[in-house]
């Protein structure tokens, strides 16, 4: 067994390019920063991230990690409607509020139905979608995603949407441009993953000024610390670190696809992201975990999200040589 | 008027001594860090701050700041108690979570009536003190405090000792040590304050190994950033520096005392810690704000606590320079 220095992390959907260069050195010089209390309006932090988003300063909200963001949205409606599978705290954040969660359930090919959507959704309510979606890997398709918000407009509900992923998708369309027009609409963008710093704690979002006031007023002071403040100087404006990322993510994810694709116990469902979800035809997630953790890699079991059972796992896109073991491991291991 | 640059700060409650020399070095070493999601469990981080306070690590609740852990014991019950004036959010965070908060008044010398408290605690209330409080600057007496706690418990209700400034403060007797028996109190302590380092939110509390599973079932995940973790390694044993502030703020504030009771339009309270309230006789906060900022010094008006009118204002204990000019500032200025 290899030992825990050894261990290829495939449980984890972060860049495998590591953070932008240049990075320390801005944080370095940002440590004096640490002794002041955090610009309690983050006027910097919000022009750095508007000017990356493309929207103004006074439509970006700031959290601790889009989970604060999260949780801070889930505060401002009593009922939450969510499909499952889904990133569990869109479940958990709101049901420790003490709001009412209604699950729905994404159909055989893990696609929203709006039908069921219209049956459930009511006036007031927040409907959380991961777009791209994790576990499943999928992004919502435009024209369902105009949709979708047609129906949360006509109910009066709110749609938040997490984009915590959105820069390794392929920019088929930016949900910022689409809704730059829509009241009913929060779209979380984040550092944690496509910049590979879930250490720093930066989450943002985008919605229209009303909602934003509406958010300050319950946002927690100070929650955004100094460097993921300092970072937001520097991460945003490296354009060919986010064009590097996004095309070796793609390049890899293909050859992921197409190695496992291959493999007869295998169901892989395809992926616009930086992570597979993954159908266990033989064997079960318990199986896989123990024999390719004994060959030095750490996969994600996955019936811990609600409407996943112990036959399915998820797996990251991580760099050429870690992807050629873990295919190797998936033909061999088991 | 000063410009900017020039303005000392005597509105923000900071160690004028800075942070421990040697952590910059610890968090440039711990760069690295920020590529990997914290530990969700903070076995480190809780090693480190069970070593400094004395106690076990499963005694150990960790938060981004003391505000957030205000926040998430809030959540835990449904009616919150304080005694005003007091730090805003202890009535703010609860309220925006939903929960009844029962004001109560301290007395004319600040102190909390134990008979007020008798009347209004009822059983599974929340009672949050600060200890020393901000910004009447007063700590709880050892036997009150043991008052406090005896009708707490006899209600069935919590008691939450916000003791953000507890280093500041003449070691007469550790409510940790006191309470180490008692399954009913929880005892938060912080970096922001005493360490200087308001930017790099690191909160944390003691309480019962009962108290803290519950506590970290809520909890949202990863919300200590990884500098955070890492500053522990190094703040709470640079022993040298903890005993430099202390002595620095006591002669200090003594100084502070001192002189500014001699000036007949101020009545100033006595303070066991590193900021003091004072009571305007003649003019009010707003016509001290903006002589003094006119000064180069920034005050900060005391009316935003609730029970405080415009004739208080708040300063710090700052380096004595500093001191000096805000000193010579209410003779001369007004």
């Amino acid at each position: 067994m290899a030992d825990g220095a050894d261990i290829i992390d495939f449980s984890s959907n972060i860049n495998p390019l590591g953070p932008p260069a240049g990075l320390k050195e801005v944080l370095i010089k940002s440590y004096d920063e640490l002794i002041s209390y955090p610009d309690i309006k983050y006027r910097e932090l919000r022009e750095n991230i508007s000017a990356y988003l493309g929207c103004h300063s006074d439509e970006v909200m700031t959290g601790n990690g889009a989970l604060e963001i999260i949780n801070n949205v889930s505060l401002l409606f009593k009922r939450v409607v969510v499909f499952t599978p889904c990133f569990i705290e869109y479940i958990k954040r709101p049901e420790i509020l003490g709001r009412e969660v209604v699950r729905l359930r994404l159909d055989n090919d893990f696609k929203i139905d709006l039908g069921e959507l219209n049956k459930a959704l009511k006036e007031g309510d927040l409907l959380i979608l991961g777009n791209p979606n994790n576990p499943t890997a999928k992004r919502i398709p435009e024209d369902m995603l105009y949709k979708i918000q047609s129906i949360t407009k006509e109910r009066n509900a709110f749609l938040l949407l997490d984009e915590a992923f959105y820069e390794f998708c392929p920019f088929d369309y930016d949900s910022i441009k689409l809704f730059h027009n829509a009241q009913n609409v929060c779209i979380i963008r984040a550092a944690t993953k496509f910049f590979a710093l879930p250490g720093i704690r930066l989450g943002y979002a985008y919605a229209k000024g009303d909602f934003v006031k509406r958010y300050n007023e319950i946002e927690s002071p100070w929650s955004v610390n100094s460097f993921a403040n300092a970072a937001a100087r520097n991460i945003f404006k490296d354009v060919r670190y986010i064009e590097n990322t996004r095309e070796y993510i793609k390049k890899e994810r293909e050859f992921l696809l197409t190695e496992l694709s291959g493999i007869d116990y295998l169901k892989v469902f395809d992926s616009q992201v930086n992570f597979i979800l993954i159908k266990l035809l033989k064997y079960d997630e318990d199986i896989l975990f123990d024999k390719f953790l004994k060959n030095g890699i750490l996969i994600r079991k996955a019936s811990s999200f609600e409407g996943l059972d112990k036959s399915y796992i998820r797996i990251a896109v991580k760099d050429h040589d870690s992807n050629k073991r873990i295919v190797n491991c998936f033909k061999e291991c088991v």
